[in-house]
């Protein structure tokens, strides 16, 4: 491992969660770093865009270069970019959000997001990131996953973002078994209360999951005894066409029962 | 400068300009660095998430843990968060999409971006960015920026995208008058055929330009008699609304003769 890089990451992590802005003396505390290494790791951070002085404060902040990293990273996945079109239909079929994630750890990371057709201001998620557990297209992967990875997800910790949120692996592992049944995975506010989401697995060229796509929005909506079978099919749907753009046999959603 | 920073960063954008993936080998050949070195800083960037090693083809690419950073700058930004909102009613009362973007250096970085309320399949541009003086928000934050910081820009390369991008400086020079006059910046088919865009600067706190917000969509719908004005009109109000909610003081749009 190289030692200044690893330090570098963690003057843009500081700056990510504790920042807005820091000064070279707090970001030294917050590293154990004597001043003059920070300063320096600052200084070749801001000759690459990574990081920025303000004027007026000499503290520093992230840097814009970092946004088209960020942005080569989202188009670097296949998935997002074959998902744009399949994403606003579905949004327009059911009226709702569209998300689309992948997993990355035991998160899931929102790549997509196509917003509800009608409605007030939506604030873009792509980038979000939330705790597999939690959310319908976090157990729509777990569900499809190779056993090994879904056993390392079920032994690792469970996030607690609402008095709804799934802690007892038993509980989650019993769910994940009939979302292979259903074809489709569901979120009762357990990432937020008053949401809910319905995600279908999305498989590539080996068969193997490789994410997820599923509306989300308020409870009311989506999981009225009404609107929810509607829903499900059209998320089932189009989580298949997609499958099948990026390339996935036929069998793809083995066990969807669709 | 910490040398292996700056390499580090080197291996990020070659993977974001020439990947998605590349080997070591590739890697130790475009930087003109030895195999070692670059396997070493190649690991260490893999254990903070900044890359990730395919398994197939043993080959790294941009990993997930940059879209974090990116809209971590993003929401440094308080233009783009005051502007949601703005952007959207502009976006409802124009039929058209609408971009927020920043300066940086001699680029114009769309930071937010309100689709078009009705149309086809609308990728999202936040993350990209253009050459400034070839469309509106580059003219739009340019013509209101401190005089050294125009002529820097008049002085640099003046980027040739279409037929239509202007690269003399005493045109732009004298476009960046009217713009001053008018309060409002066109482009006509200078950053890409058949797209036009009106667009009006953003004031922040102390009556310095932070930005532009504008409106971009076809330059038959743009451009139009009968609509450029009303357009044009929708655009500046929209920027004085937002300036204002940044704090600007009521001289913010100095010339901008509303």
């Amino acid at each position: 491992m190289v030692q200044s890089v690893q330090r570098a990451v963690q003057i843009l992590r500081e700056l990510s969660t504790s920042g807005p802005r820091l000064g070279v003396t707090e970001l030294a505390d917050r590293l154990g770093v004597a001043k003059p290494t920070v300063h320096a790791l600052l200084r070749t951070l801001e000759g690459e865009g990574l990081v920025v002085q303000d004027r007026e404060s000499a503290k520093y902040q992230l840097g814009p270069a970092l946004v088209g990293l960020g942005n080569a990273y989202l188009d670097t996945q296949e998935l997002r970019t074959r998902s744009l079109t399949w994403a606003d239909l579905l949004a327009t079929r059911a009226g709702e959000a569209v998300w689309v994630g992948v997993l990355t750890g035991d998160h899931v990371l929102v790549v997509h997001h196509a917003f509800r057709p009608e409605g007030a201001v939506q604030i873009l998620e792509v980038g979000a990131s939330i705790p597999w557990s939690t959310c319908a297209l976090g157990k729509a992967v777990a569900a499809f996953a190779p056993e090994a990875e879904r056993r390392r997800l079920l032994a690792g910790d469970l996030a607690v973002l609402t008095g709804a949120s799934i802690t007892d692996a038993a509980v989650l592992n019993s769910q994940l078994e009939q979302v292979r049944g259903t074809g489709y995975a569901l979120e009762d506010q357990e990432s937020a209360l008053g949401d809910a989401g319905i995600a279908a697995p999305v498989f590539g060229r080996s068969g193997e999951v490789v994410g997820a796509i599923g509306v989300v929005g308020p409870v009311e909506r989506l999981l009225a005894e009404s609107a929810r079978q509607d829903i499900a099919v059209a998320v089932r749907e189009t989580a298949r066409n997609l499958s099948r753009d990026l390339g996935a046999p036929r069998g793809g959603a083995r066990g969807a029962g669709v």
